[in-house]
């Protein structure tokens, strides 16, 4: 807890995510000293590349970027990282209880679930479209809706189980979770989030591929996009430093890390805010953020990447795409090649109810359920890996799960206020923070921007 | 972090509130060489005595106690601690949109109210009769009671919204929150718990004063239990040193505090999840407790209490208990006065909305606000305080909210298994972790023998 040094910078930036770094930048460019302090011995937070040799790459973080979410974009453009686009124009696989399909198109074939899907969409998009995305307790029913589960609203919504399971799906790696684990109010408004200050967010845009959140990819992965950002950072970015201790007095802050001591005029946590509130503070965090932080718990997520010599699938007319319904580890699948096919890789999300399952059990045997879920897409041929690779979020101690925060029923209306507020000398980025593509890279880097604003304009 | 030198132990208990106490005593009884370390400079946890001079003291901490909370009447009794009647036996105030009634008995002059109220009673003691004080996810509509707050639970069970405010009225002291903070099976499991091994839990005697969870006081104040087990423990109990990392390894466990390190066999953590979480833990904590423990944040309570000469209202046939509905931010308060009839002593909870709507506003603009419900209750010489004190558990460092952890839906069935078992060398204690009077005195006692038990067996 002593030092005997500290570093005097204008500003340090706590956490070298996406929203920490693209923050940092802002700084920068209008003159000020920064530091950068990553508890990590990398940049990215919860991007993260994997080496599949040759110099190809595959993420098991995040990894989709789409239409709308253009703070991403620009700034991968500005540091030189080129998309290309996620999906292969093949057919895709729908799976429900053993038995698979093939489909062409987003809509999977299933003559039952398909009209109450579309019901179901239809009133997703009608109450979410009454929600404020900069301000969700401020929507017309929002007492209402935050004293439910959003399984509850969609059952009173009168939204089938056919339905219900579908959006669960999506739920599973959207909050490693599912409609139980959050507020009706908080659901809706994630879905108002999936858009900009022109296009309205829309359910179609969060869950779509081509033209929706899992349009694209990045040329070299997502985490290049952070590494760029580092370099272009020249030495101010200091890993391996988690911070321990944030004191701020009259005159400035000190913050306390394993690699040393800083001394700031303003500090910049983006951290999530459940490892923010897990730093000691003095003085205390104030009572409502606390609170509001107690109550931002991640989701469960486990990414599971198969790694095989081509991606044989696609000759055999297959996306390597698949959604499958009724007990399997796997509920969503993607081709996660890179981009010039070399390796063929299949990437499973493994979460929420199937995580608090399958991950405990013994390695082995999940991988086996994994490649059984990948054969019911792709065929046998799923069992022929070259590499199997798990990445559990939730065993991070730098994260502690995934995919991002989500806010059970009473925590919108009551603590939403305190989300982003600054507390003395010291203000909050993330991507948790933003009112659009909330949770996602572009919510970060909005974020990131917006905090880097409000810190030039009071200082 | 580092330190030269680390003191030897059988068993490290960190947290020296009732739980940790307990648990410290009976290892002591069995032989075990015992360090309790506490990060506050004084024991008791959330017991804490307010001085009124002269020897006398009142509570701002947890206080009520009654039949079948043997465990911790049976300690009180042999570290020579009495308990006398709580309630005066005079009228009671009711309190509906500004207008008083004064009504005997328990039961609230409200004739719209009361057969709801009768109704709803019967619905919860039905529901709560099926859970399982032990293992509530295993009741046997678990799942769906773990799908929706407590609140949607009451609306299907066609509980009335005026039985619903009643019974916010309870959950607002009890859970420092509402019913749409948790979710039906943690309420309905919370109800199961006011009980023991013989007589079921019944929402009657959760909420009861003569007879009921509030039916008795310890002479003294119930921190003082607490300083007798203290004193009991002669020089094991380490005061002012918070614990900031617990490594495990083979042979052992070291425990880095800011009195020292401490090196032993074994730990009990005695401190509410949360803060348990806030620990830096090498290894980490599983993922499935670490999860949990970001799923069980504390309710929002602050006590405010005002003291007078005498308890005048005594005098005018006044208990100075009171229900207030209707916007005021005391709904629920109490003769908070010494046994003897000395100072006269009025307490009031402000919490749950209350806390969310007042905590943060002017201290001189609450204090005349809660005056006023006093007066309500008591008349206009509720402004004659002689000394006027607000306890606010949620800023306290070592708390951080109060009076227990709350679980939203979806936890208690995806991680309650993960409630209290050991990890590693470390054991839980606490009144989370307790199948009867969670969240009570009686909880903490009996969670720090079970541990202590369980600890002995294994070791």
């Amino acid at each position: 807890m002593t030092s005997t040094h500290s570093t005097r910078v204008d500003v340090v930036v706590i956490g070298a995510g996406l929203a920490g770094l693209t923050a940092a930048r802002e700084l920068v460019a209008a003159g000020r000293s920064v530091a950068v302090l990553e508890a990590r011995d990398r940049v990215g937070g919860r991007l993260l590349n994997h080496d599949l040799g040759d110099g190809q790459v595959t993420e098991i973080g995040g990894q989709f970027v789409g239409p709308t979410q253009d703070h991403i974009l620009a700034l991968a453009k500005e540091v030189g990282v080129a998309t290309y686009e996620a999906a292969v124009p093949c057919e895709r696989v729908y799976v429900r209880d053993g038995k698979a399909r093939r489909f062409a198109g987003h809509t999977p074939p299933d003559l039952l679930a398909l009209p109450d899907m579309g019901i179901a969409l239809a009133r997703i998009g009608r109450a979410a479209g009454k929600v404020p995305p900069a301000a969700p307790w401020r929507a017309p029913n929002a007492r209402d809706l935050d004293g439910m589960t959003y399984e509850t609203w969609l059952r009173k919504a009168e939204v089938t189980g056919d339905a219900v399971d579908l959006i669960n799906i999506f739920l599973n790696s959207a909050y490693g979770g599912e409609a139980r684990d959050a507020s009706a109010l908080f659901s809706l408004w994630y879905v108002s989030t999936f858009g900009d200050e022109i296009h309205p967010g829309t359910m179609e845009r969060g869950t779509g591929t081509s033209g929706g959140a899992q349009d694209s990819r990045f040329v070299g992965g997502s985490q290049l996009v952070a590494t760029r950002l580092a370099e272009e950072l020249d030495g101010r970015v200091h890993l391996s430093a988690p911070v321990r201790r944030i004191s701020q007095d009259a005159d400035g802050v000190t913050v306390v890390s394993d690699a040393g001591d800083w001394r700031a005029d303003r500090v910049i946590v983006a951290v999530p805010p459940l490892l923010a509130s897990r730093i000691v503070w003095d003085p205390l965090l104030p009572p409502q953020q606390d609170q509001l932080f107690q109550r931002l718990p991640f989701g469960t997520l486990m990414k599971c990447v198969a790694v095989y010599d081509t991606p044989f699938w696609r000759a055999e007319g297959l996306s390597g795409m698949g959604l499958l319904r009724g007990g399997s580890p796997i509920r969503e699948m993607f081709d996660n090649s890179p981009p010039d096919g070399g390796p063929g890789v299949l990437m499973g999300f493994l979460g929420g109810k199937e995580w608090r399952k399958w991950a405990h059990r013994p390695a082995g045997e999940r991988r086996g359920a994994v490649l059984r879920s990948f054969a019911q897409v792709v065929g046998e041929r799923a069992y022929d890996t070259v590499d199997y690779v798990e990445q559990d979020w939730t065993a991070e101690q730098w994260t502690r799960g995934g995919p991002t925060s989500v806010a059970a029923p009473g925590v919108l209306t009551e603590y939403g206020e305190w989300l982003g507020r600054a507390f003395g000398r010291v203000h909050w980025a993330g991507s948790e923070f933003s009112p659009y593509w909330n949770g996602f890279m572009d919510g970060a880097v909005r974020s990131g921007r917006h905090t880097a604003t409000e810190l030039l304009h009071q200082s």
